[in-house]
């Protein structure tokens, strides 16, 4: 039975006009979801505009207060605003009965609201009704956590040591368009400015992805650390983090070091993560096969090569996963949760 | 007193035309090195081009069998040339008398060959008339070194897990041109050629550097890992790598976390590297102050900085590194190692 005994749902996407919000509306689309009616909400200065769903043009309605009456009819919202708009708003939608999947940190680890990979943890949407909000994770946690899953559950992990190498695009438009443009002015010469990331991006490596905390982790440090455990309800598996920017536009590439309880061979990890569902191995270094940013471009799945036992330490493995940040890490993994709330749980 | 009892010496560079020969070269006059007269070696294919040292167009002599005569009047040869001509020739110079300092991994393992950081072991530099060769490490083991080492000797260091970010000039000259030219293809919307790199390397991360082993491992890691034992000289010391090339013209960044034996805090390890020779401490997040390949480009310092403590494990610590590895990472260390050779040794 589908959720609120219907077969096709009000859908609205708050952040419409960003560059999660479109594919939002995208994979709506080619994903041929059961959409009765699609609203599209964004700030005041999007107003006017309108963005094109199965062939129709749709106007941007702005997210206000005293414009909140069209959720009384919406079912589900698929949100992508700052932590402030979302916690702001959020509250208010939710009371009019719209199931709020917020694509934002400001709810994650709210111990009423469930944080959500569909292949990894469905079942822990059970909870979604007592806030009537379901958390995305992280970008970088969701396509970690794809991976760690079936390995916790056949070997229980004890560690992990991940460094990130993440796309502009996990900054949104504006982070594409300064990667872009930083590198025309470099081949050309010219002086490059610098307004989305801390320092030039084009040609260079940032080690600062969101804010600092006194301890010197970056909160995107502290996301993958605290999601991941909250994920795989385990709080004996002890993850730590370092979060780097790399001058790509588009995927994550992440280099994780695994230390589980019981022995596993590479071949064994290789033959689990093969029969995973969202996961794709890619891992022929023979054959120079081993996923890159530009192979998980636009890809549902998650891949992973470069799976290789790690001697320094016992029962140690290294994996190397990438995934379309935009996609699996936002959008895509948005719609999987709306899907699952009517398969499964209602 | 210095080498062979002269205050001035003859020098050769063996491969003087690539990326790290020109650097050699550079860094020889910039640094006022005692040089009497340099030569310069090439391959037959260089033949006829000239490279300008202390004012003066030098040509480039061919790097033959029927041409090591010279040799007997070379008191040190700095050479940047594949591992195999390396094989091959060195030993035929070194009977000639010549020290040759090599940047090749031909003989980085060789029991009889000293494997020299200055700052780090300059000690086992001692060995070095056993087979009159000195082997300059891997690029990215000498800027890990480099902060490894003040560490071991305070906290005694049980593991080591390190993710690399690796530029392209590490690949020579023709590495350094295939960002460019593939750059500039995709902005124009034309199509690429792959040639220095297995695949597309413009706005793309690469898993791979050097070839793979059976176990899945590249050399590239395995030289970051076996290097890294040889010059701390103790193998009670658990290291594992993983290798990424990233779209970055120059130097190489390095996301390492420690385990010690004995605990040390932030704060003390801040203070620790803060007086090691060869390291610049950059560690203030909260004015967006950490190194980036950029800060690095043509320094001669390894830059340190989100030096945090990790608390996943008992006495764990995260750093990030980054140095040049054209300088530092090779041509700037072979020419330190030419130095320590004459003031500590001879």
């Amino acid at each position: 039975m589908s959720l609120l005994g219907q077969s096709k749902w009000n859908v609205a996407v708050i952040g419409a006009t960003g560059a999660v919000g479109r594919e939002m509306i995208s994979i709506l689309e080619e994903k041929e979801f059961p959409v009765a009616k699609l609203r599209l909400f964004a700030s005041e200065k999007s107003f006017g505009q309108t963005l094109r769903f199965r062939g129709q043009e749709l106007p941007i309605e702005v997210l206000a207060k005293d414009h909140l009456a069209p959720f009384e009819n919406i079912d589900i919202a698929l949100v992508s605003v700052g932590s402030r708009i979302s916690q702001e708003f959020l509250p208010l939608i939710a009371e009019r009965g719209t199931v709020c999947i917020d694509n934002s940190s400001a709810w994650r680890m709210d111990p009423d609201v469930p944080l959500i990979v569909p292949e990894v943890n469905a079942s822990a949407l059970s909870g979604f009704r007592q806030k009537n909000i379901i958390a995305n994770p992280n970008c970088s946690t969701i396509q970690m956590v794809q991976v760690l899953k079936p390995i916790h559950d056949a070997y229980q992990i004890k560690r992990v040591v991940v460094s990130t190498y993440q796309s502009t695009s996990g900054k949104g438009q504006k982070g594409i368009e300064e990667l872009s443009k930083q590198t025309i002015a470099l081949l050309n010469q010219k002086e490059i400015k610098t307004e989305a990331f801390p320092h030039q991006i084009a040609f260079n490596c940032i080690p600062h992805i969101d804010q600092f905390d006194e301890e010197g982790y970056t909160f995107e440090e502290k996301k993958m650390m605290l999601e991941t455990v909250k994920i795989l309800e385990d709080a004996s598996i002890r993850v730590t983090a370092t979060c780097v920017r790399v001058p790509v536009f588009s995927c994550h590439g992440e280099s994780i070091n695994i230390e589980t309880e019981r022995n596993a061979s590479a071949d064994e990890i290789r033959a689990l993560l093969s029969q995973t569902k969202g996961l794709k191995v890619v891992d022929d270094p023979t054959k120079n096969l081993y996923p890159t940013h530009i192979l998980g471009v636009n890809q549902d799945d998650t891949f992973v090569g470069r799976i290789r036992e790690d001697h320094s330490v016992e029962n140690g493995v290294h994996l190397w996963v990438v995934s379309d940040n935009l996609r699996k890490g936002a959008a895509l993994n948005a719609v999987q949760i709306a899907g699952a709330l009517s398969r499964e749980f209602l």
